[in-house]
């Protein structure tokens, strides 16, 4: 049975939910960032997935990329499963910027989060089920 | 027209070539470390490509994320695209070890690459294609 990790839980917010995956906003404001969390129970690894279920997770990838870039205009779209930390399987998706703190290396581990208010939450939960 | 870029040339070695990517070996010995490059000519971003090119990208990099599992009985796969350096679409598939040694954080950016000698592309190179 699916069972969110609690540090996802703690990390990130639950902006809605598509066929495969819950997709939650990082709670880090520094970065326009969403987490695609497949709801399945056991695989660690995108290809343990199935077959149907990995085209669906880069479906729903870049429907979600592709709304971050249109309500961004960022400069890139990072796309990565890492895991290394958390071992449930999730997929960043995450608007990158030139002007952005840690352009052009990766966002993941270095500083700290910077948390969204509630109103900014409910203003990307409005602006990204829009665009989906 | 595909063309590829010469960063990724110089810093990789071509494995084989599947129906949409080229399979490349990054030099680094450090990580064993595969990168996909979709054989087309103008798009940067996953969600650019058609449906099927999404698609088939997912299955070239589960198949190549699958053998790289199995060689090495990795830890965990890291998969992602950035392109924050080098623009042309490009997909890491990284073998990432608890004793690695910028485990658990991502490989990008850090460190110096070391080159592989000749002898170990071609044992990567056989190994490999053996699974693929």
């Amino acid at each position: 049975m699916f069972e969110l990790d609690p540090r996802i839980a703690r990390d990130s917010v639950l902006i809605t939910e598509l066929s495969l995956c819950q997709v939650r906003l990082q709670n880090d404001a520094r970065y326009p960032w969403f987490v695609l969390v497949p709801k399945v129970a056991e695989q660690t690894e995108v290809h343990e997935l199935t077959q149907e279920q990995q085209t669906q997770l880069m479906k729903e990838s870049s429907l979600v990329a592709s709304a971050l870039k249109k309500l961004t205009q960022c400069d890139k779209v990072n796309i990565a499963n890492l895991g290394n930390v958390v071992s449930q399987l999730h997929w960043h998706v995450v608007a990158r910027f030139k002007q952005d703190e840690t352009w052009p290396g990766p966002i993941w581990g270095v500083g700290q989060a910077v948390p969204y208010t509630d109103e900014q939450i409910d203003q990307w939960r409005e602006k990204l089920l829009a665009e989906l």
